[in-house]
Order: structure tokens, then C-alpha cells, then sequence
């Protein structure tokens, strides 16, 4: 089913890779530039609102995009979280996390802890190619063997 | 591995249920009393650094808990996050959200959105013996299943 009305059923960010279930988008928020979104493509609200054969393809799509950002970004740490207070469509922020960010150790809807390092932020941008790509390759390989 | 140093590793909050594998508890967060987290036993940091057997159970036991939470309170939301970015040991933050609540519909994290509705959050509490039993039984069943 699609919500017109649904920002999440419609577009957003930059779309990484799109498959039948499932699509992966690099979501542009100002100072993540790692950040992205595993968004599932009908419009249910709750995790478990999908079936068990469903829930495994979502979180291989979560852990796969996860990796990505592990191999080629070595991140202090990951972070994983499906809210949707806002917009209740299943999806999944999947945000890498560095020392050095905005807001480390909190997370990224809390309040900042010091200024955006504009240096490193622009070094890691230049590594997104790869990470969209890796993401790519992950994400194509594990819908073919579905 | 048990890090002897590591808070997860040790103790926290209302054990729930305890299995082999993870532990359910109560986190007893102010405001916010139907906040669960799901703690996997090992000592592992990512979410990835699981082998997919372990992911298969570990997200098997966090949507049990967010069953629970749905069938019990009948929330506005649930939300599913694992941070790690203050503790870095798998756990899953399993929270349900009320429109009634001091940050909806912003993350639990972010600037409060209104005081404390004091009322009910008692009516909410009268309510989480049910919650835990719900937990309980189905975890139990889960890791008999297993």
C-alpha cells in the first residue's frame, strides 16, 4: 500500500539502492554526513508489524548497510534506531558515529556537545562514493540470493 | 566474555527475564516507565558483530518485547534503537511512546516537549506488572522454541 500523504512512501534523501522490499538512502543531515536510512517499502508502522521472513530481510538489509559503514569508515560506533515518531513508515537510521561529531556520545537528537568539525566532516564525505557503493554491492547481493 | 568494567556486563535495572543469551529489563527511566532494554550476554559491541543465528534471536526477543508493549498498552509508538554510544555492549532500547509524553514526538533523548504528566504516568505504571508477565512468558517461550 502507498500513503500519498506519507513522505516516506513518496521520496527522500538520495537513494542508495532500491529494491522490491526494501530501499537504502544516504538521508543528508547536516553534520552525519554517514547516515542512512534502510526504509521499508510498504507502508506499515511497526517492526512487528512485518512477518519473520520480512523481519530478517530488514535487519539483513540494517546489518548489511551496517557493515558497509564499518569496512570502509571504521566508526567509533554505530547506531541503529526505527522511531518514527514523526513519520510512523517503517525505516531505519543506521548513523555512523565518530568521537569528533557534533554530538558524540550522545545521540544525534540530543543536543550538541560542541561545534560541527567542518574538516573532518568534509574528510569523510569524501568517502561516501565508497560507502554508497559498498552499500550497493551488499545490498543487490542480498536481495539475489532471496 | 564478561567485562568486569562494563555496566551491561554486570548488573542493570529490573531483570525481567533472564536467558542464556540476553536479558529483558525494566530500565526505570524517569518519565518514561515502559522503557525496556533487551542486553545481549556477550560481551560484543555492534549489532553486526553477531553471526546471523544470533541477530535471527536477538531481534526475535526485542520484537517480543515490543509485542508486549503494543498488546498491553496500546502505545502511540514504539521505538527500537541501539546506541552504545556511552556503554558500548549490545542492548536494545525498547520504548513505548504516548502523545501524552514529556518529548513525543521527539526522541526520548532530544529537549522535552512539556512536563511530566505525572497522572499518567501512575496509570501507566499500574500497568507494567502485566507487561513484565507478558515479557516473561513470551522470552520463556522464545528460548524453549530456540
Amino acid at each position: 500500500m502507498t500513503v500519498l500523504t506519507c513522505p516516506l512512501c513518496v521520496a527522500s534523501g538520495t537513494v542508495v539502492f532500491q529494491g522490491e522490499k526494501f530501499r537504502a538512502i544516504r538521508a543528508d543531515e547536516p553534520g552525519f554526513p554517514a547516515f542512512y536510512r534502510v526504509i521499508w517499502t510498504a507502508h506499515v508502522v511497526e517492526f512487528s508489524d512485518l512477518g519473520l521472513a520480512d523481519r530478517h530481510r530488514c535487519m539483513a538489509a540494517v546489518n548489511a548497510v551496517e557493515c558497509a559503514l564499518r569496512a570502509v569508515l571504521q566508526p567509533t560506533k554505530i547506531n541503529l534506531a526505527a522511531l518514527g515518531n514523526v513519520v510512523p513508515h517503517l525505516h531505519w537510521h543506521v548513523i555512523a558515529r565518530f568521537e569528533w561529531d557534533s554530538h558524540f556520545p550522545a545521540p544525534v537528537w540530543a543536543t550538541a556537545q560542541r561545534p560541527v568539525d567542518g574538516a573532518a566532516v568534509t574528510l569523510l564525505q569524501a568517502k561516501l562514493g565508497e560507502v554508497d557503493l559498498t552499500i550497493q554491492r551488499a545490498l543487490a547481493a542480498l536481495c539475489q540470493a532471496d
